[in-house]
């Protein structure tokens, strides 16, 4: 039997879109000789389509999509994740399904079990867990359907889950496993993926067939990496990340395994390729095609101009250097070079008329207040509107250029620097995005050195060092990492090694910041746990703040 | 037996400030002769904690504050809420729970079954739900314990959830119910919860006590409103709304159930208490006292004005009137009146020296662009940019006065009026906001009649009106409140009689301008679907835009 895996970039609520590409899918695997094909999990509406599912309009279209698959499947299986209604008055009005179609029936439905319910995931607030597990028979092999979350607890190892579907199925002796998933990236995830998927075969002794989604959705981004793994145990493929993908495995050579091929899994490598993913998807789901940044000369705009670039085209990206009295000469040259150096247009637009405007109106109204971070405000946000300005005039979307080492501590101005449609970088350190910086530049000088190595600064007010308000990156970031990421309190803090005084510190600059989170752009996720839904933060809250 | 119900306003992670607000009470409820007191759900730490949960030492915390409470249970029984550490490996790591402390001990406790995850709620995100009932003796009396949602699904008649946590404990007899709650308000919410208590009783025939909180976390407000209802199923009482209160009641009193106390439950007037707790909650856990908004002339502002007023008293409130070249006349004496009328400090900044720096600058950019909603926004973004420059020079807080209306249809600009801390009326449509006007003025002008009569305009461009590129609100507010609010789809929408071209427009402008949303301030909640967490849309998605 000739298994067909889809790795299909889906977007959310395009239904003729999701739909038209599975049916070129679908034709293609015919013409490969496929007698089965998989896509992702709720695939015909796109992942995640958060409360869209609360409308019964949406609904009834996941349904439509689901009967002109069933109407393609003459002579051959597709297996789709779509939504069904639960038809039991009590529990969620909804199961997250894997439907099985074939010769324009529905031959087999199973639902998912285990529904995440953490970090970015809600489905709990609208599906209905499954309660009963069984194979399909399909030409004669009977088939383990699964989705996602479901074979995240091989054996009930996983400590958030009482039930392993897999388990529940095994006394029918299934002869593979089917799996449709939309597993979203972070840096360690696919190892993980990995992991858990061979775990899965090594307690069943049969194969796993994995497809993933791949793509961006919003801050939501989709590596695919879809999996076939032997019942030696062996990963005898690791789908492509980060592009569409079709392709069809024999079954017989599934079995015996003999292949082996894995992508490689270089973080920044991988960070790198997601964040591409994620600028270019963006804009081209909202139907935009041109970005527009502020250059400052430093780092961040540079590695985020050049990730646009990448993602976009030089032609399809414009830069603007906004210098104030406070800028150094070589942050313009460094901007004018970085934006030589990629071969896109940039505009160059002083503030100073726009402050002094500003200073000469307010003038009456802060007599006998001395300069503070109002007048550092002033000047971000005086960039804020001119790049918001030039977005609007030339309908291109403003990237953010922030990382998450600022967001975390609230050190950028809201309506200023903080203002964007996405940001690029806010899931990434500093210390990473110095990481970054490095592997653009592997192969020749596209950031310029001196943004590279000179100190972080805003430039708000003479002679400012990021260094003057924060500890050094190389402890913050660990801080932050082991606080955001890992969850760690400052006890464990304190006992992992830093100072208590700079612990409290950095904790209630993080707690007191929140509401600049609650107002910035999407950020890109790369990383285990991102601002944004994935974490979810009480504002008016007293603690640790 | 003399039980006290404590409706108190908490403060999310002010485990101290929790704390001593709950030993005051055990103290003045033993002082009126309480042998028991009933708290609120999560008490210790306050609702909703959100990703506070996550943390160790948050939960411990927590742990700290029972023992506190247990110490000071001698002679009187103490029901409060904390989290509980699931102790098996398997599952959520903590359960929602209600504690009955007595004599330095722990007599009880009741794990929470029924796990709110729709909406604003996210509790299966945190929670295990209990398994196990049981009543807890407490001198003499079987008292059943139960949390919140627990008492919502009497008989099962809620299709959410498949058990009912009372009915188990029946075996046991139990002499009355205990119900710790955090219900938040929305303005129908009040009578919904009576009937919720009232259905309970009839069923069992036993007596309930409902402690809920008071005051607001950033968006969610709670209105207090504890019950306690007799076993003939009248309300004997129903505690304030939005203010904290302990009552102390005879149980020999409520058996008989002679007595019956409702609060009133208009709308408007139970919305007009929402916002002034809101706003006051919001400054007064921020650490702090004085806010400040743009006054246009418009309704918005001047309800938003009034409210603050309310809220933080006049010397607290400072407006900004800010007219540009496209402002009326009667728009700046409409704001002035309005500032006078509240005695109120106001400060006027024309726009005018600001633009034209602006336009001079961007001048060789926009060359041969012409005139478009660009220079809308830079005019709005100006706005925004002074009243955050003195809110950050004079401390004060910025009050969004966007309307729901405007929100929902993207009729605002990002970081111009979008602007601001909180967004008060953003769960008020613009009808709403109008017979909220009314009720201000109900004993005499405070918004001057002008602000209400004339047509809505932003006044950014010349002659401009709302009416130019929105429908009419009487027409656009019922779609909005369909389509948000009661979740109808396009067909519905036309069923219900609306213009299909016209529900087409109105919801692509919902969906196109979730990109604003996701950016703006948080949102007071009043109604049964605000804007913000308890609504939650995909960005990129292509579904009715």
């Amino acid at each position: 039997m000739k298994i067909a895996v889809a790795q299909l970039n889906y977007h959310i609520g395009n239904f003729e879109g999701n739909l038209q590409k599975m049916l070129k899918s679908v034709s293609d695997a015919k013409d490969q000789g496929a007698e089965l094909i998989v896509f992702g999990e709720l695939a015909v509406c796109g992942y995640p389509p958060r409360d869209f599912l609360e409308f019964e309009d949406f609904i009834e279209r996941c349904d439509a999509s689901l009967q002109s698959l069933m109407a393609a499947s003459t002579d051959i299986g597709i297996v789709v994740g779509a939504p069904t209604r639960n038809p039991k008055k009590e529990g969620k009005d909804l199961f997250n399904s894997a439907y099985f179609l074939y010769n324009g029936e529905v031959i087999g439905i199973q639902h998912k079990a285990l529904l995440p319910t953490y970090d970015i995931f809600d489905e709990y607030r609208y599906f209905e867990p499954a309660t009963e597990f069984h194979t399909v028979m399909f030409k004669g092999k009977k088939v383990a359907l699964s989705v996602c979350e479901d074979i995240w607890n091989v054996g009930n190892e996983n400590p958030l889950y009482t039930i392993c579907p897999l388990d529940e199925m095994m006394a029918e002796k299934p002869d593979f496993i089917l799996n449709i998933s939309a597993s979203p990236f972070d840096y360690a995830h696919a190892a993980e993926r990995i992991r858990v998927a061979q775990a899965n075969v090594q307690r069943y002794q049969i194969p796993l067939f994995y497809a993933n989604h791949v793509g961006a959705q919003t801050d939501i981004i989709f590596d695919g990496g879809s999996l076939v793994v032997a019942p030696n145990g062996k990963v005898l493929d690791e789908m492509p990340y980060f592009q569409e993908a079709l392709k069809v495995y024999d079954l017989a050579e599934v079995m015996a395994g003999e292949k082996h091929q894995e992508q490689a899994k270089d973080k920044i490598a991988l960070i790198h390729d997601a964040l591409i993913t994620g600028i270019r998807d963006y804009f081209q789901k909202l139907g935009f095609k041109n970005a527009i940044l502020g250059l400052s000369g430093g780092i961040d705009s540079a590695v985020t101009a050049v990730m646009a670039v990448k993602a976009l085209g030089a032609d399809h990206v414009r830069g603007v250097l906004m210098p104030s009295q406070f800028s150094s000469d070589h942050s313009v040259n460094d901007a004018r070079k970085l934006a030589q150096n990629l071969g896109m247009q940039y505009d160059l637009v002083p503030v100073q008329p726009m402050y002094e405007a500003y200073e000469a109106a307010l003038k009456p109204h802060f007599w006998g207040y001395a300069f503070n971070v109002t007048e550092e405000n002033i000047q971000a946000r005086i960039r804020g509107m001119i790049v918001m300005a030039m977005s609007n005039k030339f309908g291109n979307i403003l990237l953010n250029t922030t990382n998450k080492s600022e967001m975390a501590v609230g050190y950028g101005t809201l309506y200023g620097d903080l203002c964007g449609g996405l940001a690029v970088l806010a899931d990434l350190y500093k210390t990473e995005v110095y990481a970054l910086a490095a592997y653009l530049n592997k192969d020749g000088e596209v950031i310029p050195h001196s943004s590279i190595e000179k100190p972080p600064s805003a430039e708000l007010r003479p002679g400012q060092k990021d260094a003057d308000s924060l500890p050094p990156y190389e402890i913050l970031d660990q801080i932050l990492f082991q606080y955001i990421e890992r969850r760690q309190g400052p006890k464990n803090l304190i006992e992992l090694g830093f100072a208590p005084e700079l612990v409290a510190r950095v904790l209630k600059m993080v707690n007191t910041n929140e509401f600049k989170r609650e107002q910035a752009a999407p950020v890109l996720r790369v990383s285990s746990k991102g601002f944004g839904m994935g974490r979810r933060m009480p504002i008016v809250g007293k603690y640790l703040s």
